[in-house]
């Protein structure tokens, strides 16, 4: 994404339809200091802490697996059906971490790869890069995974002499196609992963996003998972505070070490992370504390405003999007059911120099979907993003890329 | 580390000479806000931000590079002598990011190797074990570092066909002997470094925490370094706040692709980076920022309590060492000019089973020397550390330390 950001650097007044990060209007500094302050009374009210015990608590090195196991526990009973043991949970630097921390517990030699639904959210190929482990991307289609593609790279890299040790994917409101798997396709997937003894990671930054009512999007993955099938990553990026940088893992699976002794994921995970970051943040664990102990463990209750605005942007922008491009104007867009992200279909090459195109001449920025998977339909896809902006800069924006469009369709 | 570990949770009522964590009496919580505060007031006030832009920077992901770079400079010039560009520094998830990163970054394939002086700190061997990059350990020798040694070393590994990339070592106070180079040492060892084309990895956790006048001490390699063959490792975990996980590195040595274009090594540290945590979190570095702040950009100020405080339990330690080990006894210690550590040397044999008696029945924790290398004067070696004591505790440990050798000794 260095291009991407470079492109943006350089246009800085631009309008960005690329930008995925989370809506920052209903923050206050003030805040900060509210969530540490309420994490603190937890410890000494609820907790039982001394004074002593929550100075250390926040001022020295923490706990390996987080300081905030629990309360990640209990957000996941609120807010993802996901019945989480607080022990098989390891609390990361953000999402990122955790994908390395995995990816580099499943690689033991040169053999072994990571399959990921295509296309395919940029960090975990970047993860990949970094611990030496090939990516074998397999099509997701319209309806987000091709269970027979899957199951066809599975065989096939095995074939081959392969290992694919797990799939990634988003099952909710994925980055970059913001397209999320229906009831059936996650039972299917979950018998697949089964049948083919693979494990699932299972990526969900955005699920909490839904447009819908909550309680009628289907169930995470681990929600449904019943034979320890699916590692779940999580991320406070989106529905915390970005700038804490906290994620986490739900990694339940029990390793057998070559003395035959048992132990889980989660322990193997933390001590990777012991050699790499030693522990995350207290501090940074602390806001987010104090951020869910607010909102009695719901992020979903914690992000009412952010929420009703991802909605309503997202549907002015399919608004604007029809009225924009009749039927037959050869433009189509897909209908997510919430998140960030949508992607437009255009019947010209989408491409790096379209994009600096669009940037200098138009003021718009999005994102190009090559920079996701090598199918040959992105190179006629672009990637919008409706996070950042207030439902007045999106029509803005549209006018622009209307143009942009029109322009390229009549050249 | 981790049967240490496993020890100290077995025994928590032990007295702890094994723990190397900072002392945290003078610490508050409200501190915490304070210096939250104080960087607030830093963007608004000095750097002119705007309140939606000082919120962002706090709210937001930041720069991959950090956000508190040109703090870190100005510290690095005030207490380290040290002229670093901003643009040369990467903020990290405590040192042992910088640890990973820096290695990942050298390590091209199976021959790239990296020197170590041993004993070595086990933050370094568990990086280099992440990235599957093999340690050549060094022996430090009476002086902190053996340059015939190391210079054996580095062409006996280049006749066996490795590329010794670097050279890791602590220059001042070294986590576990204690020890600092002299400044001819530090000169020579420069040389060394330029003759045999090396990199040197200065890991400078403890440099401030200097016995005497802190004027009087060597300047740091990195302070030396006139040919950009230092890497200079930070951490703000011992002189700022362990639970912010802070660290930096100074990697301003210039790095060519092959296509020809240079670049900074700081600038490849950020492109692996952004694959690992995309950022150090911001509201941590703000807590480091607010720190430096406070006291002008100076740690040995900010920590003069601290300084006063470990200078008296080393001095107290030794003195206690010297009156129940008189000369003759067959027990010896080196005299640290400073920092946490020390290390006692004994006629009978330290080994894990000892540590676990030690507990047992003496109720007192301490470093079997031969967790930090395989050299085999380890083997009658312990490390003891004064950060986390007050003189009464250290008082008492010294007694049961006593209690143990002289048991051994007359067994």
């Amino acid at each position: 994404m260095n291009f991407l950001n470079e492109v943006a650097g350089r246009y800085p007044e631009a309008l960005s339809l690329a930008a995925g990060r989370p809506h920052e209007e209903f923050f206050e500094i003030a805040d900060i200091h509210r969530y540490l302050e309420r994490y603190q009374r937890y410890l000494t009210e609820d907790q039982g802490y001394s004074p002593e015990q929550a100075r250390r608590a926040f001022f020295q090195y923490g706990r390996t697996k987080g300081i905030i196991h629990e309360l990640v526990a209990r957000n996941l009973a609120v807010d993802e059906r996901i019945s989480a043991e607080p022990e098989s949970i390891v609390v990361t630097v953000g999402c990122q971490e955790a994908m390395f921390l995995v990816l580099r517990a499943l690689r033991r030699d040169e053999r072994d790869v990571v399959l990921a639904v295509a296309p395919t959210y940029v960090g975990l190929t970047g993860a990949a890069k970094l611990v030496d482990m090939p990516v074998l991307t397999v099509p997701g289609g319209p309806g987000g995974i091709d269970l027979a593609e899957l199951a066809a790279a599975v065989r096939g890299a095995r074939a081959e002499g392969l290992r694919p040790r797990a799939c990634y994917l988003l099952a909710d409101h994925s980055n970059p196609s913001g397209l999320s798997l229906d009831l059936p396709t996650r039972h299917a997937l979950l018998e697949l992963a089964e049948r083919e003894d693979l494990l699932l990671l299972e990526d969900n930054p955005y699920g909490v996003f839904a447009s819908g009512d909550p309680a009628e999007r289907p169930p995470t993955l681990k929600a449904l998972d019943r034979r320890r099938r699916v590692v779940h990553l999580g991320s406070y990026a989106k529905t915390g505070l970005p700038g804490a940088r906290v994620g986490f893992v739900v990694a339940d699976q029990l390793v057998t070490a070559a003395d035959g002794t048992q132990s889980l994921l989660a322990d193997e995970l933390a001590k990777l992370k012991s050699m790499l970051t030693v522990n995350t943040a207290p501090i940074a664990q602390a806001v987010i504390a104090g951020k869910l102990l607010e909102h009695e463990g719901s992020l979903v209750r914690a992000n009412a405003r952010e929420i009703a605005l991802y909605r309503e942007n997202l549907a002015h922008l399919l608004t604007g999007l029809a009225a924009a491009f009749p039927a037959g104007s050869g433009v189509g867009w897909n209908t997510p059911s919430g998140g960030f992200f949508l992607v437009v279909s255009v019947p010209f090459e989408v491409d790096d120099a379209l994009l600096e195109t669009s940037a200098r001449d138009y003021g718009l920025l999005w994102t190009p979907m090559h920079h996701f998977t090598e199918a040959p339909e992105a190179r006629h896809q672009l990637r919008l993003a409706v996070s950042l902006l207030t439902p007045d800069q999106i029509t803005e924006g549209l006018r622009r890329l209307t143009r942009l469009i029109n322009d390229r369709l009549d050249a």
